[in-house]
Order: structure tokens, then sequence, then C-alpha cells
């Protein structure tokens, strides 16, 4: 299914790559600066990356997992060998360890993220920090920090991000004035949950976010609304969308951007999954006093993987956003590619809109 | 592994069958009154029973489903006949219909399950209402409300119950001041998460729980903490317990009665699931100001399946609690049995407590 026409991708992506990133540690070598939330402080533009990182390696057969260990409550980035041949491991895919007998579980990732600023005048040309922003650190990070997702209100940014553990996938949230350095709240939403978009403003009297989901036994990963009096309590769930079989979302479905108040409802940015497994990007319209009611979606895809940074890279055919920003009337959406890079496509927000199907 | 000597059945047991209780629809059939809440009203008890029915079976190779569908979002029990030579599904189980081909997913539930009211002057003899107290009537209870815990904070009383629909296993509140009528707050913890046991009073400024997440790719069924301003939105999610491999809890856990306060901390019975599929319950002691740490918990079950009634019934050798209550220094555990009865084990809770070993 082709994308619509209303998406540009720009002219100097990927904006980022592996290449301009420091490793936090100077035996590690980054592989990866992919799935940025954005924000916009004062005139600059900031994007909270997710650097995802691992050491070098040493041997030809071995690979070296790191993640948190902790001795009397105190983290301490530890390393796990792990050779190929060992059977009881599937190493097929680059990010993650399966197990080869079942119950098949997810027993290592092969890298650590973290979270780490960059900034820019324009929007395109960005310094990244020589430093982690939030470092994988409570027994909930020990495998990493994932996908951040900003949104302001009033004069504070709210990022909520994915902390990964042996625990399981959750939602933990940080916040900060100035970017300077981030507050941590903790985990706000129980395994397995990601893809959180916190709406930029109270809603009843409420604050509200969309989420996903990861059910065992019953249930998809569908995108369900949540209250909170506080940002850090959750309550009110409901369903509000699934996946689509047959249609470019017809497999999975997750939040993307924070939610975009227009005069028609709340814009949704928002990635699908296909058969294919390739990852692309539609919208979704909300109604803006009950934002569990769908208003609108895309029948076909903003932007599906046909660039060549998009269809290869460390996850193949992967359009992932965590960020976009509204500039003139404009949409700025950074994405992250193939897990590898971040790249920056542009849409008018009333074209999109107005592309959506009614439901 | 034994059980400690410290629980002792009540010579009744079990007190309530599915002979005892009247079907909610006239060509339903019931076949579990099980997993029940208990709180005390006065000099009463009162059970919030789990009934689990289903139509009477009409041919021999078919099994009639019950659920709710839902025509401009208003429900309607409705009935999907499936063959039982349908080689899509797997029908071993008795509960549950699994999908043979992957994903593994639980397709249907054979039964739809409410709550109801039983009552009691002795604690022993109950006497239970003849029309459903909770039936499913939301989108996310459209295969049942199950499983009712019942936690008394002032003079209302928390019921906190899973919603179980295609959408996922979540949980669900209602509240009463005289369990004449629930009023129902909807989804407080999304899928998939169950086993919520909402502690009688608040802990530095916020009321608490214990639940349990059953996530999808990484992490097992352990207890996490969470706590809330106002019993709906949860939050501050903390990892409590998990499973201890080889014991008679090493492949699974999960909350059962709402804590009770002892001198000495926090005390939960809960159920834990080994090698061979038996539920049997146990304690946990936790922090009376930090309830996400744990102070002492039991080697050994305080009661494993061996009764008759536990062994054998709708899943077999099953002991798995979702209330007690305190009298005179007893507590008195109504538990469900092979997911068909109810049964009672009393114990004094100070020989519970002392049963632990420290963490």
């Amino acid at each position: 299914m082709l994308p619509v026409r209303i998406v540009t991708r720009h002219s100097e992506n990927p904006l980022l790559t592996p290449e301009n990133v420091r490793p936090s540690q100077p035996d590690f070598e980054v592989h990866g600066v992919f799935n940025a939330g954005a924000a916009r402080v004062g005139k600059k533009t900031v994007l909270v990356l997710r650097i995802s990182e691992r050491p070098k390696s040493r041997a030809k057969d071995i690979i070296r997992i790191p993640a948190l260990t902790f001795v009397k409550n105190r983290p301490k980035l530890s390393f796990t060998d792990l050779s190929l041949k060992d059977p009881r491991y599937d190493f097929s895919e680059f990010s993650v360890v399966w197990t080869t007998k079942p119950p098949r579980v997810i027993r290592y990732l092969t890298s650590l993220s973290h979270l780490r600023l960059a900034w820019s005048e324009d929007g395109v040309r960005f310094r990244i920090e020589s430093h982690p922003w939030l470092f994988p650190h409570t027994r909930e990070e020990a495998w990493g920090c994932e996908d951040a997702r900003v949104t302001q209100i009033g004069k504070t940014y709210r990022v909520n991000y994915t902390a990964v553990s042996d625990l399981g996938i959750a939602t933990a949230l940080a916040s900060t004035r100035t970017f300077q350095e981030p507050k941590r709240h903790g985990v706000i939403i129980a395994p397995a949950n990601r893809d959180v978009t916190i709406f930029p403003e109270k809603i009843s009297g409420k604050y509200a976010a969309h989420h996903r989901p990861m059910p065992a036994y019953i249930g998809g990963t569908n995108i369900w609304y949540a209250s909170s009096p506080d940002f850090l309590h959750w309550g009110d769930h409901r369903f509000v969308a699934g996946p689509r079989p047959g249609l470019w979302d017809g497999e999975k479905i997750g939040g993307g951007a924070p939610p975009i108040r227009t005069p028609k409802g709340w814009l949704s940015i928002y990635h699908g999954v296909d058969r294919k497994n390739r990852y692309s990007l539609g919208a979704l319209l909300t109604d803006l006093k009950q934002p569990w009611k769908i208003l609108a979606r895309s029948r076909r895809p903003l932007l599906a993987p046909t660039a060549p940074y998009e269809r290869r890279g460390f996850v193949s055919n992967v359009c992932f956003t965590c960020g976009a920003v509204e500039r003139n009337g404009d949409l700025w959406i950074y994405y992250g590619a193939a897990d590898r890079v971040i790249a920056l496509a542009n849409a008018p927000i009333r074209d999109i809109v107005q592309s959506l199907t009614k439901s």
C-alpha cells in the first residue's frame, strides 16, 4: 500500500548517525541514535535521543551483553559473555537474544540504551551532547532507557521513556524545566507497556495519555487511553484503537509523537506494523474532550520505509517516531529509521488531518 | 514439599458448591462458585463470590461460548457455537479455548463469570443471593468479571476484580458502603494485570496495593507494589517479589487476600504455582512503611491442594484465595478449590507470622 503524498522527507536525511555520537564508556561502540523525543525550548529544538551502544567485540564468537547489576541496591555496569554457539539462545536478531526453548522469551538485549540530548537552532543541524542525559540507574532500567517522549505542560517538560529490565518493559517518567538535569519519578505504568504519549494539556481536569499494553495470553497490542491527576498515577484505562488486519497497521500499533491539538481533534502520529514486519507512520484523530474516541484515521500510511536508511539498518524497514514539533502550521516529524539513524519528515498539519478517513 | 501444619481446614468443607447457586439465566448451568473476596459487615461476613456459568449444552460436539457483544455501545449477552472438532482450537482445558496455531493465545473463555454475594452470621454457613451483584456490562468485561478482592477503608468497601475481554485481562474497581448496589469505577490497572490486593489504610499519605502484571516478551509473573491518591489512578510501581525456582512458588506467584496489619509487618496470603501446576497458598510479610520490601516469606506452603475437593474439579490441584477475615487473632482464609467450590481454612495470625523465613 503506497503512502499518502503529504509528507516530505528532508533532503539532508539522515540527520544524525551513530558516527556522530561519542560512546558513554571508552570501550563501547554506538550502533544506534534513533527514536527521539522532540520539543521546542525557546527558539531551539531539543531532541532526547535514544543512544544504543555496547562493548566493542573482543572475540569473534562471543557477544558481550551490558546490563546493570545491583549490590546492596547500588547499580553497577556489568557484562555477560555469551557464546554465539550456545544452543540455549537464538542470536538471529541484532537487538535481542531469544531463548530457543519454549516459553520463547527475550533473555538479553544486546545493547544498553540511554537518553542523550541534541540541540538545534534550525531544527535540522543538531549538536549532540558528549555525555548521557539519563543513564540507566534503577532496578527497572537494568537493561536500558529507551524511546523518550517529551510533553511540555506549563514551564515543565515531562519526559516519559521505556524502562527495560528482566522484570519487563515498563514506562518511567522524568521531568525538567531547563533540560539541565532530569528529575526521576520512577515507573508510572507497569509492564508490559510502552509507547506512552502524554497530552499537552488537561482534559476534564485530568492529565491524559495514550499507552500501549503488551498483554500475555489474551489481547493484542492495542492503544489505550488513561488519565492522571499528577502524571505519576494513571487510571481510567479505556480501549482506543487496535490493529486493522490486512492494512499497513494490521499486526501491531503503538503511540508515536505526543498528541497535538487541532481544531478538529487531537492529532497523533502513531506507528503500525504490517504482515511483512514493516513499521510505517500514520495518524489518528481523537475527540478533543473524549480522547478515547477515534474520529478519523490514516487508511494509508503517511510515511512507509522506502528510503535506503529506512530499509537497511539494525532492524530493517522501520520508520518509528517518538516526537514531532509544530512550526508555522507544519509538523516536523523526527523519526528513527531502521533502528540506526534519526531522520526528519515534514507535512502541513491541515493536510494530514484532511487526509484521514472518518471512523 | 509438605505444607506447614498451622492451617486447619474447616470440617464442613467445601462450604459452597455449584449446586447451591441459582444460574443468572434460565438456560445456564453454574459450574463454579470460587475465588471469593471476603469482608466483615457489622456482625456478618460477606463473600463476593465468583460464579462461573454457561449455557447448557444442546449438542454433544458443540460448545456454546457466552460473551457480551456491543451494538452502539450497548452490551448484549451473545453466544458463539464452536465445534469441538474445529482444528483451529484446542479444547483440552475446561475453562479456556486456545488457538492451535502460533501465536498460541486464549481465543475464548468457555464460561462467563459474574460476582454474587453470600452472607453469613457465623462465617461458615452462607446464604447465597439469588441474583448477580455485579454482572459483566462494559467493553472491558465482555468475557467476564472474576476474582473479587474486598478492602474496607473507613465506611467504604473497595471491590477490585478482574475484567476480562478480548482486549486482555485487566483490573477494575467497584465500591459500596452497604453492598446494596456496586458503584463501578472502570479499569484501574491496564492489561495484563490481575491479583490486585489493596491495603486497608494509607501508607505515607497514599493508598497502596500489590499487583501482578503478566508481561509479554520479557519478565515473569512477579508481584509489584503501586500507590494511589484515590484508588482510581495507580503509579510508583516497584518490584516486590518473584517466583522462587524449585520451591512451591517456583513458576508463578500472585496476590491473594488483601494485606493485614500485624505488629511485625503487612501479612499477605498469596498463591504460588509449582512445576506440576499445583496452586498452593503461602504468606509474605512486607515492611509496614515500605510495603515493597519483603521481611519474611513462606519457605513451605501454608496450604497445598491435598483434599479431594482441592485436587479434583474444573482445574485440578488448586487452592486460591481472594479474601481472608481476621477474627479474634485468627485468620479465616476463604479459598477457591479446584476452580469449583469455596472452602475455609483457619490459622492463628501470630503462628503464620512466626512460620515465615526471614529474607
